[in-house]
């Protein structure tokens, strides 16, 4: 089974949720400056998510360079990752209206953390499906980075329930971790070229 | 007639409705959690939809795949089923921002019903194009198991007028049956590369 | 210059505009099927301009299967029929929900006439880049069809004056005349492969 | 690393945020002509809006042309422009509301002036990812055209604070200079296929 669609339709759907969720940026009423400055958290958590979007973005499209073929539990397995994706503008937008208060920002993190064990999830599917010896087995391994992701997101959410801002510097973390593109993919890619 | 750019454009409406669905889950007004319980019946109305859309890429991505060519009439057909799946996400909000009553309930099953129904004109044109001895005519047959959709959709119809959650229960139903990936397609594939 | 992201890019904002049009079906306050027969107009006109915009999606794939290269003034001419297509969920929505009044109805075909216009002038320029003895010379010709609906157009705009019915019955009659795949370009084609 | 998905990505968001814009186009509530005075600002904003994001299409498409491998820097450099021309859609919306008052028309050109740096870095990224005798640093050279109009942008912000028609006319002066393609680009790929 071919993996171009697969990516054509993530793609767009991923475009689609990155796009949508400015739409969350209400136009303000006045003209001033002023009118403004109520928009900073909403555009704040709006960056967050964008990056958030992207890092998945860039991580997909890195996996499935090393993909082969997908099966009918892949399919099913990126479509459960793109479900929790498409609640990324709904939490994003809570969380920024209701300037980083608890519970929004304690369903923001749950939300990214589904959205994590599903990308999991897909990936234990593909490097399954390819077997132990395959690239994408190598490349990915034990998962070492996407368990300290999860640990990380697990610790934020129960920080929120302290202070909001441990949820908030917990996701920035993550997003600061993944911001550097998969070089494990790319070290497979290079030692595949080499022989 | 090439059908790369009927799969595109089929891609990029599907992408969309599955995405602008989740703009139906408003964002709430105040920041508690309790804020958000009523939102779950759109949630669960949104769970359903995403996963009706998603078979219908999944069934599309499969059916294409044993597609050689595609003419006028083919792409039209494509168009009508992609109206009926257009109208999920009014039906899908309709359902859940009104508690699964009757009427909503009524409205959604016909538009799943008329989606089925697009699908099935579609996948007729399809094997008729391609003849009784191609690959799709093949792994269609008869199509059992879209005829028994079709009536479960009736019947299902039918019970909303006595409950609303005999009709839910039947698009669930409905839903359970397609969520395995069409093996029809995947063995007609495998026989292909046997030969 | 390449027509692949010509046709990719034309397909994500036909896909767009055909499916955010939907979003003016606004989901009802009640419960009842009544509350659901205010949506009729709108539903209708959302179903005229599905068609339209299929039938503009059908014959910029039939064109563009005709088309070697592209140049920048073919990527400008594209955009400005992406531009007047753009404004067709806008037209659409002011028709549907004042019940095909006079002036929606004018609007409406004031941008069907100028989509109608701006597919002419692509259809002009690809003609004039790819000769007078090209397939797509060939294929269009003198575009009497094309001729004959910017006619239709106008007088039905004009006829709207008198009564907003000529208006719609006109932009019917265009979409019945396009409904037809374009066989100019199939018998363009057919004849390529016996030569 | 392929290109491919980082263009069908990019023509994705670009898709969208050219067609949602058209959203801010509030459909009018009553159906005279004269309810659509007030949207004629909106509208023209819209058009320049368009314009823009079609130019930057246009000049991805270009650019990409040349480009014959990317790498982790330049995804994030064209995640990070899209970021700034998804923020179009509310400039352009808060702009044309407000009739072109200072302050939108300031920030709409600080979306505008930022997206303009980030697609100047996105450049030397890849410029300096296929060194200084590859035919992408052949056609930007220095970027003369970049840098003039990064330096009219300065000027119409500046000048915004005096009366915001300068800037207006500034950010047209800019697509002006842009609406032709980038013949660098046609002349280094005309080059290339002489040798």
């Amino acid at each position: 089974m071919n993996k171009n669609r697969l990516e054509a339709f993530s793609d767009g759907v991923l475009a689609i949720i990155i796009t949508i969720m400015v739409l969350e940026l209400k136009v303000p009423h006045g003209s001033s400056v002023a009118a403004l400055i109520p928009l900073i958290p909403v555009l704040m958590s709006y960056l967050l998510s964008f990056i958030y979007v992207g890092i998945y973005w860039n991580n997909h499209h890195h996996m499935m360079m090393l993909v082969k073929k997908v099966n009918g539990k892949a399919l099913w397995a990126n479509l459960h990752l793109l479900f929790w994706l498409s609640l990324f503008p709904f939490a994003t937008a809570w969380m920024g209206e209701n300037h980083y208060e608890s519970w929004p920002v304690i369903i923001y993190g749950f939300v990214a953390l589904m959205a994590s064990i599903a990308y999991f999830i897909l990936e234990r599917i593909l490097v399954k499906l390819h077997g132990p010896d395959s690239a994408i087995a190598h490349a990915y391994g034990a998962d070492i980075k996407g368990k300290i992701s999860t640990v990380i997101y697990i610790l934020a959410i129960a920080g929120s329930f302290i202070s909001s801002w441990i949820g908030v510097a917990g996701y920035i973390l993550v997003a600061v971790v993944w911001f550097i593109p998969d070089t494990r993919v790319e070290k497979t890619l290079q030692k595949q070229e080499l022989e």
